[in-house]
Parts: C-alpha cells; structure tokens; sequence
C-alpha cells in the first residue's frame, strides 16, 4: 500500500468509527452487555481458533529472536484465554457510566441544569505485543459507549486479529454497529502517524507500551493522549514510622510485582531513623533478592550496596533493583520526589498525621499515599472495575483510567420559554 | 531581542511560573481572598493611572485605524474599570475549589480512597483587544490557585500592563508570589508560538479572541487548549411548539446580543408548522431588524427574505443576521446540527418530551436547550460565577469554564500499613 492508500483506508476507518460511535452513544446497558457477554462467550467457544492464531506469532517471534520476558507477554493459552473472557464478563458487570447525571441544580430562574455522562466518541488504542489489551481496551470502550479503533503490534497481529474477531461476533449478535471495534489491518508504522494526526476521526490516544512507544507517541500525537510515561515512584519512610508497617509497605511495595508501573523504584529514608530503620529496611530488600543501590549513607549499611549514579534516580527499573537514599524530613522527600517524581504513585510511612498531611499536600502525583504499598496504584484495587492504563496527565483523567474516565459530559438545560434579560 | 533571547526570557518566566505555582496551591483561601479584594482596590485607587495608560492605547489605536469595534472593546473608563474590581470581588466571593473532596469511599481492605481537587498548575492566556480580560482572567486563575502567563493583544498593552501592576499590587499586599500572575512585556508575535511550545511551563492555554486567533492557536500549540473556535448555535422549532414560546426564545436567542457565542445563529423549522409558525418567526425578527437568509420554503414566506447560500449554514455571523431552514421533524434538526453546528449549544423549541429527550439525547453539543434561549450559555447563568471562556472540546471542560474547571485532581489513599496480596 502506498502512504496515500493508508491514508485513505484508515480515514474509511475513522468515518466508519464516528458513525459506529452516534449509534453506540444511545446504546441502551442491556445491548452493550449483551454484546461483551457475548464475545466472552466467542472467545470461550473458538479459544481454538485464538490458540492458532497465537501459534503463528509465537513462531514468527522465535524465528525474529524476541526475547523471553517478550515471548511470554505474547503467548496465549487456555487459562490467558479464560481470564480474557471473564474480563469480558466483569465488564458487563460494572455499571454503566453512560447518562448517569453528575450534578443538577435549579436557577432562580427557574432553568434547570444537569451535568449528564456521554461518551467521548472514537477512542484510538496503540499497543505493543500484550494480545489482550485487545479485548480489555475494547471492552472498556464498548462499555463506555466509545467506538475504538485499535492497533496492535506486529508481533501479535495474528493474536490480536483472532480476538478482535470475537468481540465484533459479540457486537453482530448484539444488533450493534460492528464498526464500533476496528482493528488496524496492517502492521505498517506509518499507519501509528496517520493515526496521531486523525483530529476529527479520534477524540483520545490510549497507548499501551514501553516507553520507547509512549515517547513517540507523545512526540507526534496532535490527539490528547491517557498515558504514563513511567511511573518512578517512591517509599519515604519517616522518622515517625512503626518500622515493622515500613519493612512490610517497603518490600511489598518494591518486590510484589516488580514489572508494574506502580512498583516502587526510589526508597527515600528519613535521616532520623538511618540508623535505626535503613539496616532493616536494606536487609530485607537484599534478603529478597533485590539489587539495592544507594547514597554514601546506604552504602555504610551493607557492602553489598552499590552506589546509585546520577541516573539511577531518574530510572524506572521495572525489576528487581532499588535505589535507595537518606534525606532531610518529609521536606526533603518531597523536594527529592518533585525533583525526580514522574507524578504517578509515592507513598509516606509515619505515623505522624502532620507529616502525612504535609506529604498528600505538596506531592503533586496522581496519586499520594499513606500507610499503604505503591503497588495498589490499579483501577481494580481502587474499586473501579478494570482500567485502560494509568494517566499521569492532569486533565481530565488521572490516575486510573477506568469506564467514567472514559466519558465525556453535556450540559442538559431545561426551560419553560425562559429569555435572558 | 533576538529570538533565541525572547526564548530564554519565555523560559525564566515559565520557571518562576512554576515555583509560584507551587506556593499559590498551598495558599489558603483566605491569602487568595485578600490579593483579589486588595486589587480590586488598587485598580480603584489607581483608576486615573490605567485610564492614562488606556488613553495612550486608544491614540495608538486612532493613528492605526483600528474600526470603531475594536476601539470601543479596547476603551476604559470609570464604569468599565469599576466593572472590572467588582469582578474582583465576586470571584473573591466564590467558593474556593481547592481542597475539595470530590469524592470518597473505602475499600474492603481498609484502604480509604478520596478524589480531592487540586489546581492544574500554569495557565497560559492568549487574548487580543479587550483589556478586562487581564483582570477576569487573573481573578479566576488566582482563586483556582493556578499560576498564569498573559499575553494580551499589542492594542491593549499599556492599559493591561497597568491592570496587571494593580492584580501583582495585591499579590504583594497578601504576601503571595507576585509571579503568579506574570504578563509577557512584549507584542511580539513570535511570543505566542513560543508560549505555545512550553509544554514543561504551562499545563492549558486559555486562548480569547476573533476566530482567525483560535485557529493559528489550534493550529500551533502542543498544550492543551480550552477553547471554542465558534458557536454556530442552533434553534429548532418543533411542530409541537407553542408558537408564543417560540417567538419569545427565538427572538431572544438571536437578537438579545449578536455579538456573543451563544446567539443563536440558525433558526431550524419544523415542516409540519412552516405554515403556520414560520411566517410569525421571521416577520418578527425582520421587524427587530434582523436579517433573514432563508431556503427556499422560508423566501415564500416573506420577499424580504435574502436566499442563502451554502456557507450561510457554517457561519457564526455575530451579527443582526440569521439563516432560516425548514427541516423534517427532530431527525431532520439533528441531522442538520451534527453536520454544520460548532458542538456549543442548540435548543429546542417543543411541548412534545419524547422529541425533546431525543434532541437532548442526540444533539452532540457542550449544551443542549429545551425551552430555553441559547443566549442563557455563559458561567454566570449557570450559576457557576464567572467564566474564562466556553470550551467545545469534549476532555476536562465542556461548556462554561469556571473556578472548578480550571482544577484537577489527585487520588489520596490513606491506609494503616495494607499490603497488596
């Protein structure tokens, strides 16, 4: 295909998505739930078909030489295609954002004012090798009454292809517009581009990948984006912490999961406590098996502390590796976060509420805890149901992504004649 | 200065910017009360300073040839500069945003989750010729705790760099960083495009002004805007109107002021009435001195009524002008709306709900009427106080920007040590 050609074709695709979206916006919940309901069971029935599909880009992958971590995240089996399925289900399960009424309030007037939930329109998903992001992203847009137009990558195209099949079965047995999950039908770069320039035919960028990606698409995009960079966030322990909460929040919040955005990356230790809490603190990290790098302080701890270089502030590991250093009070964690923060998740540990308070108030993060793991920054662990990603934008979404982040709101003003003087 | 100078300048400013911000979102609401109302008395106190200043911008003007239009929107006197320090006090007297809690649930684990709205950080204002702007928007950023960057049109300069000194004059009295209102010293126009860039400074851009301004800044700008590019807003007359209501609204929605962005630029008739109530609509309007550019149904009617072209249906006259259609019943309004209305606001004339809901429910647009003259579109009505402008975008401000708009939000997580499993 020639650029011209693309270009054409993905327009054909945002036409057809802007009318899928008119269509999808005065869905009623029943259909759209019919529809996720029945794509779970789609993808439950041919999970045969998806497993083939999987098997072509598995083998394509070994053959390009993907490493391990990246095979793994493309593979499918029977137990990824049922978890993908019960998402399906548990979508269906949520509420409905759509029309729900924010605030209403009455002028003197006599006018009547609603804020009211709509949907945002044509959302645009680019992701990279992770297949189901396909039916996750989908169903969160298809539940918030968006039409999506999604773009896997290359290594999953055959995968992902496979699934988006499955939702569209669900959409036609729903009596809803197929066209409102549209997969991009070719793998080619240029088709990100065209994509990022598509003002009228999308509303919102999701993307979904490594940095590399999310800076690109940062660079390009001329549609607002949900997206993190990176989520570098911190642990500061203070000088009023319960040592035993603080070795407990530490290492859950480090080590759980060490590949997730909300994994803490810095340990900041109030200079206080150094000698009481550090040798703790690093002596479970190491004990974990945890690389830890640190301050010249850090280092005294434990010869097997390496030294943190510049960088390693500015450095989201997403592994099992920590940066570690001593600072001056909440006020010096709070100018070290805002210095090197990526404004996703930090956490405090005190036990002293001026302390905590000063913290929640000054860190300008999407999110700031107190007393609790980094690792609860997901839209499942804050109630929310499933969430499309984590923005760490401040406008409009921040934070956890979920279905009402996906909605937009209309003013409704009901009269009876009412003129302005 | 050279344009790599008034780069580095634009840089120093968004520095400072910044650490305003900082403190200004941290400030009480009392500080914040205390610098609008204190420079609501120093523009009082030093009404014949910004006068002087006004004067030396009006002959400037003169010697340009600026129309009588624009002369008029950049003349102050006495009422206007009292109009604006009671502006002042009444965004003082609006209920401040920050702090509050949006809202607030706790977890099956303990955790408690709150939503608490917190200022978006830097606002940057593009405006042109109306001088007042500079304090309405000063006040509104100021009491959101926003930090703000203006850059006010090369015709107003001296009239706002005296309103500024007076906003800064009261930032001093109640001792918060005078950069938190900072105004570009100079008319370059290259200015703009480098506001335009500075994403790290500036989190929105608020852009005010005539149409060919919005578009260079659509065009231009890698910050996020809130901003309507026009209103071409709607009034459909349903065959289920009461005809008296109809003539009311009608002639209130376009002829109460032309000149602003939600008068009502196309009058939408139902077939089903166009014997009926179309002559009234237009032999009314006519007689306000209105003048009419109809289809074809609509120049039967009266042979005043000049054809429309085209265009006429993709124009924002701001002006004693309106375009007439006769359309089939609600699908025909809704259709005509979602392919040449600007997503500003539209209404309904009707006594029929189930055309009502539909029009509400399909009509697109930041706001949508029912009974009611589009002419009601502004903060104020809506009783949200002042406003910095309407938005069309569909992300974070739809319709009236106010105080609680120009806000975001963080996520604060409070919990006693949890862990995540």
């Amino acid at each position: 295909m020639t650029d011209s050609q693309l270009e054409t074709s993905m327009f054909v695709m945002g036409n057809r998505a802007r009318a899928a979206a008119r269509t999808l916006a005065q869905a009623s919940t029943e259909k759209k739930n019919a529809a996720l309901v029945a794509a779970a069971r789609a993808l439950r029935d041919d999970a045969d078909l998806v497993l083939a599909a999987n098997a072509r880009d598995m083998a394509a992958g070994a053959e390009k030489g993907l490493g391990p971590a990246m095979l793994d995240r493309l593979r499918l089996d029977a137990g990824r295609i049922e978890a993908m399925a019960r998402g399906l289900d548990e979508v269906a399960a949520l509420a409905d954002p759509v029309g729900a009424v924010m605030a209403e309030w009455t002028r003197p007037n006599g006018l009547r004012i609603a804020r009211v939930r709509v949907p945002l329109g044509v959302i645009g998903i680019i992701y990279e090798s992770r297949p189901n992001v396909t039916a996750d992203a989908g169903a969160l847009c298809l539940k918030s009454g968006n039409a999506a137009i999604l773009r896997g990558g290359s290594e999953s195209f055959h995968s992902s292809t496979a699934i988006m099949d499955c939702l569209r079965r669900g959409l036609a047995a729903a009596k809803l517009p197929a066209d409102s999950l549209q997969m991009v039908p070719t793998t080619d770069r240029e088709a990100v581009g065209i994509m990022l320039r598509m003002t009228r035919h999308i509303d919102v960028i999701v993307p979904r990948g490594g940095k590399s990606l999310i800076e690109r698409v940062i660079a390009e995009s001329r549609i607002p984006l949900f997206q993190h960079l990176e989520g570098i966030c911190h642990t500061y322990v203070d000088g009023s912490s319960d040592l035993e909460m603080a070795r407990q929040v530490v290492l859950n919040a480090k080590m759980r999961r060490t590949g997730i955005c909300g994994a803490t990356e810095t340990l900041l230790v109030d200079r206080r406590v150094a000698a009481s809490h550090l040798p703790v603190l690093i002596g479970d990290l190491l004990e974990a098996g945890c690389e830890v790098r640190g301050d010249e302080a850090s280092r005294a701890v434990d010869p097997r502390v390496k030294p943190a270089l510049t960088a390693d502030w500015d450095t989201e590991y997403l592994d099992a590796i920590i940066a570690v250093k001593v600072v001056n009070g909440v006020g010096g964690a709070i100018a070290h976060i805002g210095a090197h923060g990526s404004q996703h998740t930090d956490a405090i540990v005190t036990e002293d509420q001026h302390a905590a308070d000063r913290f929640i108030a000054e860190v300008d993060s999407a999110i700031v805890m107190h007393n609790a793991s980094t690792q609860f920054a997901d839209g499942g662990e804050f109630g929310m149901g499933a969430e499309i990603g984590i923005s760490t934008g401040k406008l409009h979404a921040r934070g956890p992504v979920g279905v009402e982040q996906l909605t937009s709101f209309k003013y409704v003003v009901r009269g009876t004649g009412q003129t302005r003087v």
